[in-house]
């Protein structure tokens, strides 16, 4: 901070949220209190005055809220953000001379010194000093409270009461003087999302497999259908793979075979053919007006629609004979498939962003999105955004906002940490996760501890997904139906944006293409699938209890006050999520082990939960619906995989007792 | 960071050394590496170049040093600091095209692909593309490989061994193409400092009290006959409170007692008289000329004299009469004395740093600063630094610094830690600490691995004192001369700068003035004192013995590298510093407990250390002279506290065995 007055003695810094020194906005939804914390000191002893400042971004004037100090010089103020887009935030804090004068001056007092009638006037000359500052009615008011302090007519005591009254105090601080008030250097900036970039639950589907009779393509109508029985589980976002013409050229054929069969009908994400490319239908799902009708007809059950974006093309997709510059041209004058060296996937061209029409290719996937907005699309799933240049997200993200701020973008990029916090950083609202990879009591901990308690949180927001069509993880393959129900569990209540791949989720689908790999048998990525909804085993009562349990409990609908709890046994792991004002505490255990029963003592927060260590307490398992009386921090629990490997209790703080009833007297 | 060019692909983030997002220099001492830590990455999975940019501040051109990458996407780099003053560095990054060829084409040959010829002439193309940037020489070489590389005439084999060449790689890095680099857009400062900045031993004495005979006022030249007993201790700062002319309004006594006694001397940080203010020396000290004599001496004794700049003055001081506008006036025209209410301190008025004049006010205490400089003094301790402005300090020491960067100033801040760190920030070389209140095994963990593990140990240097003229802790008080010998270890291998106060340390003296009271009874503060130093139980020569052992071990000169390790038993404390090339490991284990023997395994990292497991190793205890045979991670210790309450144990990697020796066949 450079002072151009040696007399600006305050120091504000370490600013919280500030993401990569203010580079980066943090994220808020809208209706949520943005908590702004500060260091706040100067030398010596004198009293602060701290101001959180803050505004929308087009206003010029900052509103202000007062700060107050904490401990350590810590200090915190918060602002309510209403509306969707950037707020503007920063700290200003001067030495506030009268409040310095008035906590001297009340000491002197309550140590009974007596010589304090030049301490009075000391007071009296900065009333004095600020009555000039002040409107006309104050101003005559300020002035007659000094001339009282300096009159000999009025006795000391009177004096002490006037100089330390609230009503002087008020008026002191309306008027305190900021000469030498120092402001943060650096604007900060929040981002404002509507609530579903907090909280949703996701399912997804393969609109080909919807079809009602086995063989048929499925379309934009059977997915129509489909959507009482996605809208009675709970889900409020519908995500569908590509649903764009697929090439033909090196078409992939069942289980990624390298050549299909005539009929096979390749991966959605071999995006492009004769038919279009990104901003066409594939024809056997319907037309556009089929889409926005389904789009509509989804609206109607709380369901949006939410899109793949996969920035790759087949070898027909249109650009490559359109735009042939947007991709790189080998020596032999082909254009370069894809590659990891030395494997080879010669049926995606992936887009260059070194080219130098860079500019022009960027315009072109700008108006993709904006295409798909007009057709009422509000929530983007971006495949594999981490293999595009970070700079083209972070343009394309801040222009689509600058008109839609109410835009989700799901980024689906399973990379190296700092590549997938860097994206959430450049302005995706939400991220895929390691948590299909994260199983033990340990791994879940430490990872949720990372995502939810360390600066991480003020960028990143998680999507927990179980499963996805690439991703079958080994603890669903061998643990059966009660894998499923625990990752269920732990996906909706660790994380308040969840999702699932359906149906095979619901329908416990767990054989993997061979041994080792994470990939589905007879993967629906490339096939059309039908999938018998309606099985008895399915775990759609389940899903639907959990996602009832998430809609009704305020304190699962964010990831703030996530608490892990000690509990005794290894293969049990024990976290609590609460609201701020612990209207809403959610105390969830699960049984990590799907083939074992497991027992253990649970050890709970009594005292921060504000529950009476000496008066038992009641526990609801809104899985269950069982109710259990509880006492004390210690308490046992017990979970049999085959039936349920989780409780989700609701904790309620006040159970009646003899008292409470008119018969005890 | 704004990207003109969309194609630049990097993101350079998280650089460490950086203190509050550049505002504040690092810290280092000349002979040492500084080592650049930063995140860097880009999109996709090719190979990136990162260089590391240093200079001078007076220089106008980066040197470069490469950086390397560790794991998750960190990368490590570091330059040599050799003079003096500030450097600058900074990070670039760009992708190196032509690694990343390598890297894939080393993959696709390892592989065993065939179909190859067009990967070489992407490769012969690049040559060729570079060729244009080199020297002619450089040019012709890399063209006579493109041609090799197109050649129908040359083997696949040749082409892959010439493109796979550590000569073609060496070139092909001089004329790496950076067009795209992304360089971090903050240019980070380190300030280097002499080696004294961050490996010191400091004796603070009272000159007055340094006369052979009991009531006769000390001078400099009793300081003189007292240098061979300070440097045979191995101290090599001489500290000495202020030694200028002490005010006589107002006079504190004996145990500062409100009246003086007429021959009462007053205290020291009472400034100011008729004889002169801060340029000036008490008279009974001696002459400027005596002083200059001493500053010379001691420099033949390894010992540099520190002075204390108190900036406050008593009401005698000529500043009072000659600059009025320096100070608070009360109402009544009278000088504001220092006060924390209700508490008064008459004798002392501060200097108004809000004041109108505050310019020249900094003007002048430089010049006190430059006045002492000009005396020869190098070392200042600054009184309360915490209770004047900030920017002030910055100014003073960047200002002091321009002209004499071997100055070193000691913030004497006993305050709220982020005060003291924003000292350090400032450009305070050194700090005082909590070390004299931090006694248990617990405390001092916590409180070293803050101080050296976190982000604090860039710009904070901590100088412990087990003991100052304001501060006789309670354990001193009761825990008798092994506790004097404890934290004496303690400060001494813990912190690589430390002092005493003495002679009252090594005679330890530890009789408070009033139970619960941390002042010394009798204090030197306000009366001069007679110590004997010749006592039989004073702990003169185990204070040689320490500091001998600080200086032949350069494990000990820094604090980098200190190490906790487990000990099994809560009275015992066991760490540990080595230099980088492990060739000095110094283990120390001290009885914190001052009245009980104590004894307990300790277990040590046999192999970070690279200690055979399988063979014995020798611990040697510097301070004892005994040396052990030790094996494997756990071993046993035992400390009588009223032998000596510590071991500093020299590890030994290699001890001899029978296949050692000739007779051994």
């Amino acid at each position: 901070m450079e002072q151009s007055d040696g007399r600006a003695r305050v120091i504000i810094s370490g600013v919280k949220p500030e993401v990569d020194s203010g580079l980066f906005p943090a994220k808020a939804v809208v209706g949520e209190k943005v908590e702004v914390e500060a260091d706040i000191f100067a030398d010596g002893h004198d009293v602060i005055t701290a101001m959180l400042l803050y505004r929308k971004e087009r206003e010029t004037e900052w509103t202000e809220a007062p700060m107050e100090l904490t401990t350590n010089d810590r200090w915190k103020g918060s602002f309510l953000v209403i509306e969707l887009g950037r707020y503007l935030y920063t700290v200003t804090a001067w030495i506030d001379r009268f409040k310095s004068w008035r906590k001297d001056f009340q000491k002197r007092v309550e140590a009974g010194q007596e010589d304090i009638n030049i301490n009075l006037l000391v007071g009296a000359n900065l009333i004095a000093e600020a009555s000039g500052q002040a409107s006309k009615v104050d101003s005559k008011t300020m002035q007659e409270w000094g001339k009282t302090l300096e009159s000999s007519q009025t006795s000391q005591l009177d004096k002490v009461q006037l100089a330390l009254s609230e009503e002087v105090a008020k008026l002191m601080d309306k008027y305190s003087d900021r000469q030498f008030a120092v402001t943060y250097p650096r604007e900060l900036v929040v981002s404002v999302e509507r609530v579903k970039a907090r909280f949703s639950t996701w399912y997804e589907m393969f609109p080909r497999s919807c079809s009602n009779e086995p063989g048929r393509h499925g379309t934009f109508k059977d997915c129509e259908a489909r959507l009482p029985y996605i809208a009675a589980m709970g889900f409020d976002v519908l995500y569908f793979p590509p649903i764009h013409p697929i090439g033909r050229t090196l078409r992939k054929g069942k289980n990624n075979a390298i050549k299909a069969a005539p009929d096979d009908p390749g991966t959605p994400w071999a995006i492009g053919a004769e038919e279009g490319g990104h901003k066409t239908i594939h024809p056997q799902l319907g037309t556009l007006e089929d889409f926005r009708h389904l789009v509509d007809k989804a609206k109607e059950y709380g369901i949006e629609i939410a899109l793949d974006i996969a920035i790759q093309c087949s070898p027909d997709h249109p650009y490559v004979r359109e735009h042939p510059a947007w991709f790189v041209r080998r020596p032999d004058g082909t254009i370069q498939y894809a590659e990891n060296p030395p494997k080879k996937y010669q049926d995606i061209y992936p887009l260059n962003f070194e080219s130098e029409h860079w500019h022009e290719l960027w315009e072109e996937w700008k108006s993709v999105f904006l295409f798909w907005i007009e057709q009422g699309v509000r929530i983007f799933r971006v495949d594999n955004p981490h293999t595009k240049a970070f700079c083209f997200w972070q343009w394309l993200i801040a222009e689509v906002k600058k008109e839609y701020p109410d835009t989700i973008f799901l980024a689906e990029a399973f990379t190296r940490p700092k590549v997938m916090h860097q994206l959430a950083k450049l302005g995706f609202t939400q991220s895929y996760t390691y948590f299909a990879w994260r199983n033990t009591k340990e791994e879940l901990t430490q990872y949720l501890t990372e995502l939810t308690q360390s600066d991480v949180c003020e960028f990143y927001q998680p999507n927990f997904w179980p499963n996805t069509p690439d991703i079958l993880t080994e603890y669903l393959q061998s643990g059966g139906r009660p894998a499923f129900m625990a990752r269920l569990v732990l996906a909706a209540t660790l994380a308040s944006n969840y999702g699932i791949y359906g149906p095979p989720f619901e329908l416990c689908v767990n054989t993997p293409r061979e041994h080792g790999s994470e990939e589905y048998l007879d993967s629906e990525k490339y096939e059309i699938k039908h999938w018998d909804i309606n099985r008895a085993d399915s775990l759609k009562d389940f899903i639907v209890r959990v996602n009832q349990i998430r809609r009704e409990n305020p304190a699962l609908q964010s990831n703030q006050n996530l608490w892990f709890h000690a509990i005794d046994n290894g293969e049990l792991i024990c976290y609590s999520k609460h609201t701020e004002d612990l209207s809403n505490i959610i105390l969830t255990v699960v049984n990590l082990n799907p083939h074992y029963t497991h027992s253990g003592w649970v050890h709970l927060p009594i005292e921060p939960w504000e529950l009476d260590p000496q008066r038992p307490y009641q526990v609801h398992d809104l899985l269950s619906g069982a109710r259990y009386l509880w006492h004390g921090p210690g308490n046992y629990v017990e979970l049999n995989p085959s039936i349920c490997p989780a409780h989700i209790f609701r904790i309620h703080r006040r159970i009646r007792r003899e008292q409470d009833f008119d018969y005890y007297m």
